[in-house]
């Protein structure tokens, strides 16, 4: 089963970004700070989605950068697939360009990998593994 | 309920862009052209949500001016509202910008508003109303 797992939103101010969200109605999560990835992190469940508002907390980070080149909005789209290894073999073997080779695991056990957005029509895909 | 309903994804050739979303073996849409926005169309449903994918026709489609200052990628986000009305309503009182003050109706008679970037963290958003 495919779903859109979550839209990465890069934002200059979370406390700004949320307010729609909180005066459309939504439950928003609580503020968080994911260390290795420099961001503030924050969520807003909708259906069987959520958004994740990420602003910076260096200029180091990747959520910065974008916004200095891009400015704010959307940086990835993550779509949950129902078999990440077979997905990864398939794109490979059809020369689509992923943005590393290898699937990764992130925080919480997840399996990841981005296709770069040259090959997804300038959308930063992010793949992961539907839980089963 | 709150869903996403679709990503608008603003691509120079469908051709190319839905070329990832068959490899992953998701089901698209046939193209179809929807002339008052001088686009073409693939849809692609992910979920209860899906992607449109927006080839412009003409060079002065919304979709083509778009891509021509931002590059490809992501155009807007769909999101499926309980009571559009009423949120209008609220988000006018409390200072939000709308792409227009109005509802508007659309093909099929759908009912959307936008509410414009610099209050949603750099996301076009559009409002659409749920089914009942």
């Amino acid at each position: 089963m495919f779903t859109i797992d979550h839209l990465g939103i890069a934002v200059k101010s979370l406390a700004a970004a949320k307010g729609i969200y909180q005066k459309l109605g939504l439950s928003i999560s609580a503020e968080e700070t994911v260390e290795a990835e420099q961001v503030r992190v924050v969520m807003v469940p909708v259906g069987e989605s959520r958004l994740e508002l990420l602003e910076p907390t260096s200029e180091n980070s990747t959520i910065a950068k974008f916004i200095a080149k891009r400015g704010e909005g959307l940086h990835h789209v993550s779509l949950r697939v129902p078999d990440l290894a077979a997905a990864v073999e398939r794109l490979k073997k059809d020369g689509v360009r992923l943005v590393s080779e290898e699937i990764k695991v992130g925080a919480g056990g997840h399996r990841y990998v981005f296709v770069h957005p040259s090959s997804a029509g300038g959308v930063l895909l992010e793949l992961v593994e539907a839980k089963h």
